[in-house]
């Protein structure tokens, strides 16, 4: 057994069943030591950042880390953008990068680069293994360190040498090591919690992270009805619960000043699983702390303690375990018709959502009509974007698919966003997952002709304009669809949508619709 | 006029004239200030992979920076392999990057990075300006710290609010900063060269970075005939000049092995503009440093002194100056005929490529092929992958057109490596560039089938084989390539090819041509 076979069997040992990859010469050993180790499914991606947002998406649905493989620094970097969305969306992922055998760092081949530096923006815990045994210690040590959910980003470094170096014959693999238990709430905090809420006029929880899931969001709704306060979740969500039978909760609008309108009168904002609501950009004349004069914030349970705990502790607390949620009846919106626009790819993708689904939405300009039609869809999970970086919806999407096999995924993406990872189509025909994307192509960058004004970027002159518009060349995604293996078709009409969608739904993926509008 | 305007302008005043970018929120005020500030062309591209590479291409032909536009940490994240590949390549980069406005930092928005710490691996120069005034100084210094050729990647970090604020209205712009002169080699060292060639049996230069072009390649030239030394180019280079008229330079081969072969008989191995060559990985029972027994390694030139200065002082000091230098005749490769494979496509390649072409190559397993082929063919600039990092070719075809325009570039990428920024196709559409592209679609990463045997794999099982293959799903880059407004053929023998590229030679691009093998 060798260094890069002791690693993979300690990452199976400690449940780690999936590996998204794209290695090159350096992880050459990984991928022997995948091919002879029982229990590793390595999933393939011709861009990193497919592997690190799929990742990411595997780690929501599957309630535990997916691996990652990737070629030396470079590699890594391709990935940067989706583990930093991975990083503030609490999932839990650990990355094997490969490096140059030790004694070859010293001659400065072309590929050499600081692993360790690239990693660190976006990582919990960075290692580099110097032994064979090492880096199996390491692995279980990553794993641990990842932990579950909420998680955290990991990086293990292998260099080639210690993959490739046999181990001696009495070697032992390290046994699996546990994650930390996350952190409880404390009884003074339950207890002040529970005063605050007593004391305040308009109270409201805004739930986010670990909140918006299960028993825990149901407690969230135990307490709103028992105590007539307000529930909110974050404006961006890992994973949120929602549609039918479910509680009607309301994300906080993404612009600043909408968000404060909604909650102008709340007097006490409880922070559990969330934390502090702050503008997602500074603008000249706008605030960047989204809290309403005169209401004060209280911290009850922080997004990476045991947010379900503190809930059910505060439940009890409150006396609201017997109360009854307020629940969302099924309700769809009236069939759309004729042209395109945000609300009328809502309307029909709404009307359509299956029981279980589970809905990706990157379609930035379309997210808050996409919300607010789906509302008493059937129940799904709705999973977002968490750091801001486009490029993070088709990759998730392959993520949940892998995550929470059997369930249906619709992704709706930017046509923008799209195309920073458009490269998931292969992976998605690759694997066969089934997953129907909605591309909104408006052929712009919607949101920054609507930021450049809030900035105070004055009048668009044409190399401004320029810059914003993506229609020149028009993209055809049907072709690239086509290009790499997935079924594609356009919707120009509600109807059309409509119609393809009822066939998409019925019909495994994957599948892709170009919405054109605007 | 605000930091924005005052930076841009102090860009232009310093010879930057071409802006690649994708920017966000946060550059929508720098947006603001090329639409205003005359003498800056911006050109967007859909994923920033496709920003830096371009970046590098169009350095490298230009001889000045080219400045990038990316949009906070995760921006510049996606554009560090490539960035990578520009530091390689000795190519002078200023990278523009937003960030929030500084007192927004404090509330961890979404976005909220460490963007010092994701450029600092890949930048020779950091600096986050803290108000307006300091950007546009800043931007001075960044473009000298950027240098010409060879020259290196700087990172400037302009927060929102420095770029959003008022200048007094006695601001004056500072001065543009001319970059610190190239070391120059001492007359010590020029002698102790010339002594070692002199008493060397089988002298060799190992020829790197600036002395590939123009009258420092001729000077080499003229030193080899008259001393009857030996040229070599390494391994992987900036730019080339090559083809009929030129030095018969070959490059030291990718597999150390084959490079060790060749240069057996060397005794003395004068760096001039190149390093100590070392093998691109390191594999178990190979060397690293790759030369031959005996032979000793002279530093002339480094690849960042004046190394034409260099050569130009060395033939005079060796009584070379009147040397006629052996030129490469032209003579093209005979027709080949039926079905494609890497040597059909380098000869029919070859029999096309334009006088002043340039040929960027990414081609992989494809290169040696096409670097035999093309030896006499039309005098030609050649330009290289430089950090190892693959999705750089078709990003450098997209620079060096606009870095050389009137020139016709030829791309010859592999389907694996073209994957990684297929983006590229988009932008080439956009600003309808002269490329024709040629992917090699063999449906593997072929390379690493070949490296898996070297670090000694052993045999491939299936999950190894499914991971080095990506014929699940075939791809169609025809298809891909009319999908972002590229027109697109298929050939399948080299009579197909060769009809394709005599109709795509004479007619401006964009073109890609899908060349189907393996």
């Amino acid at each position: 057994m060798n260094g890069a076979e002791a690693l993979i069997a300690t990452l199976v040992a400690s449940d780690i069943e999936l590996c998204f990859a794209n290695p090159g010469t350096s992880e050459m050993q990984l991928v022997a030591a995948i091919d002879r180790v029982p229990g590793m499914r390595p999933v393939l991606a011709l861009d990193e950042g497919v592997v690190t947002g799929a990742a990411d998406g595997y780690a929501r649905m599957a309630g535990k880390p997916a691996c990652t493989l990737l070629h030396l620094g470079p590699g890594l970097a391709n990935g940067v953008s989706n583990l930093h969305n991975a990083r503030k969306a609490g999932s839990p992922v650990v990355n094997v990068v490969g490096d140059h055998a030790t004694y070859h760092l010293a001659f400065d081949a072309p590929l050499t680069a600081d692993i360790e530096g690239i990693a660190r923006p976006v990582s919990h815990w960075v290692k580099t293994s110097a032994t064979a045994a090492e880096l199996a210690a390491d692995g279980a040590q990553a794993v641990a360190a990842a932990g579950g959910v909420p998680g955290r980003v990991t990086t293990l470094i292998a260099p080639a040498d210690a993959a490739w170096t046999e181990l001696p014959a009495d070697y032992v693999l390290p046994a699996p090591i546990a994650a930390p238990a996350l952190p409880q709430v404390d009884a003074d905090s339950l207890a002040a919690t529970v005063a605050a809420i007593r004391a305040a006029r308009r109270p409201m929880l805004l739930l986010g992270g670990t909140a918006l899931v299960g028993e825990a969001l149901m407690n969230a709704g135990r307490i709103a009805a028992h105590c007539g306060l307000t529930l909110h979740a974050e404006t961006f969500n890992r994973r949120l619960q929602r549609g039918a039978g479910r509680l009607p909760l309301v994300p906080l609008p993404y612009r600043g000043e909408i968000a404060l309108e909604l909650i102008a009168d709340v007097d006490l904002m409880v922070l559990v699983g969330s934390k502090r609501p702050v503008a997602f950009f500074a603008y000249p004349d706008k605030p960047s702390v989204l809290v309403p004069p005169g209401c004060t914030v209280h911290a009850f349970a922080a997004p990476d303690e045991d947010v379900p705990a503190a809930l059910a502790a505060l439940t009890a607390a409150l006396g609201a375990s017997a109360a009854a949620p307020v629940l969302q009846a099924a309700q769809l919106p009236p069939m759309a018709s004729g042209k395109l626009d945000t609300l009328a790819i809502a309307a029909v993708v709404a009307r359509h959502i299956p029981a279980q689904a589970i809905l990706v939405d990157e379609s930035i300009t379309g997210s808050l009509p996409a919300q607010q039609m789906s509302i008493g869809s059937a129940p799904h999970d709705y999973v977002q974007l968490c750091g801001g970086s486009i490029g993070n919806g088709l990759p998730l999407a392959v993520g949940v698919a892998l995550g929470a096999p059997g369930r249906k995924v619709i992704c709706l993406e930017g046509d923008g966003s799209a195309m920073y990872t458009i490269q998931s189509l292969w992976t998605m025909a690759r694997e066969q997952l089934d997953v129907i994307t909605i591309i909104y192509a408006n052929r712009s960058y919607a949101i920054l002709n609507f930021e450049f004004d809030r900035v105070g970027g004055g009048p668009q002159g044409p190399k401004a304009h320029d810059m914003l518009s993506i229609g020149k060349p028009v993209m055809d995604f049907v072709a690239m669809a086509r290009g790499m293996g997935v079924n594609g078709a356009r919707a120009e009409t509600a109807e059309e949508l409509d119609a393809l969608l009822a066939e998409m739904v019925r019909t495994p993926g994957p599948h892709l619709i170009e919405a054109v509008f605007g």
